[in-house]
């Protein structure tokens, strides 16, 4: 049977080295579909990045879907207050309630649509600045709920799973995946802000930066300041 | 402490009789907020008696959200293939993946923004279609897995409750309770297609007639065909 996978792309870092993982799990036969979500962040730029990643790992399917969340959240990261420009403490004010619980959600609708047996997702719950939905007891009980609500799972018992392979990663040992897998980092972003070059000093940027440091690599992407 | 819930309200009947519900338990000082999703029915008529209904009973807020499951799924609901005329055996046509799971991850987002106490959702799992993301298995399981994911229980432990007050009940029963609250059945809509007047033929309009039937009363709205 062809194996075929759901993947969250958002063409930042993590989500771009899951989503070879994924390509390289379900073989040379293999079909690998990916989902992408525009929810009022500040700029394209990440979109753009998940386009030309999908391209490179040749995905049978790429849906690019739109889902407001500025208009029912609170939160920096959709315009709202100051994106913060040190590692945080705690749960950051960039955080969006509930993103990822809405995003596998939907995932989860897209893998029943073509039938795919998983869904991938970049999460990880060391460098992970805090979310709770970031969390593997959270990635367990998400997984669990909503085979519950599926028709495939009622009818077959068949469940869909999450996988979240980086989930116990540090950011330093998903790079090494990610090389070891062949990514081009130059394709990803994960800068919070929206620039032409990133901006080196968003919580999102310092990790990289540290991570690229930690392993004596060059980050192949450019900064305004570093 | 003020009391506040939000509620899933799409303008059918179940949905509103869980608003009314909710409006009771919250009590005079409580505050009720709302959250309408557009999906891509074929129809905006529950939108406008979710309208009418929330002025009604004097909500807080009320978000109209987008989120076009349509360009996800495939479903009769929402476009493709038939509606069915008979009540249906099994899981039916009109049934959109993830419906539900999608709609609470996004009311819990809501609730969190609004800080509300409790998420009402109008399922009921015995008149219900067939539709597994109706079964209270999947709602506690949800409720669990959307607090895992949230701010307030990981930095308070204080969970928001997913409450579905009908889960138990038949139509008859929710028609009853309804009318016990006063709730207004001619402002509530059910048809699953969106004439000026309902179809009297589709599932939906099917169990509702019955319903009132079995109870001796007569249902308010009309009917093209009875």
């Amino acid at each position: 049977m062809t194996k075929k996978a759901v993947v969250l792309l958002s063409g930042g870092l993590d989500s771009t080295v899951t989503a070879y993982v994924a390509k390289k799990n379900i073989g040379r036969m293999g079909k690998l579909y990916a989902i992408t979500f525009g929810y009022g962040q500040l700029h394209g730029r990440e979109a753009n990045s998940a386009r030309d990643i999908a391209k490179e790992l040749g995905i049978e399917g790429h849906v690019f879907f739109p889902v407001s969340i500025n208009n029912l959240v609170e939160s920096s990261l959709v315009g709202k207050g100051e994106i913060p420009t040190e590692e945080p403490k705690g749960i950051p004010s960039t955080w969006v309630p509930q993103r990822n619980s809405i995003f596998l959600a939907l995932a989860f609708a897209y893998a029943e649509t073509v039938g795919a047996n998983s869904v991938y997702i970049g999460v990880n719950h060391l460098d992970y600045s805090g979310y709770p939905d970031c969390r593997p007891e959270f990635i367990s009980s998400m997984e669990r709920s909503l085979n519950l609500a599926s028709k495939r799972f009622t009818e077959t018992g068949k469940e869909i799973s999450i996988v979240a392979p980086l989930q116990f990663s540090t950011k330093a040992e998903i790079i090494k995946i990610g090389e070891s897998l062949g990514v081009d980092f130059s394709k990803t972003w994960s800068c919070y802000r929206g620039g032409a070059k990133a901006c080196g000093r968003c919580p999102s940027c310092l990790i990289r930066l540290k991570a690229f440091k930690e392993l004596g690599l060059d980050d192949p992407i450019e900064y305004e300041k570093v």
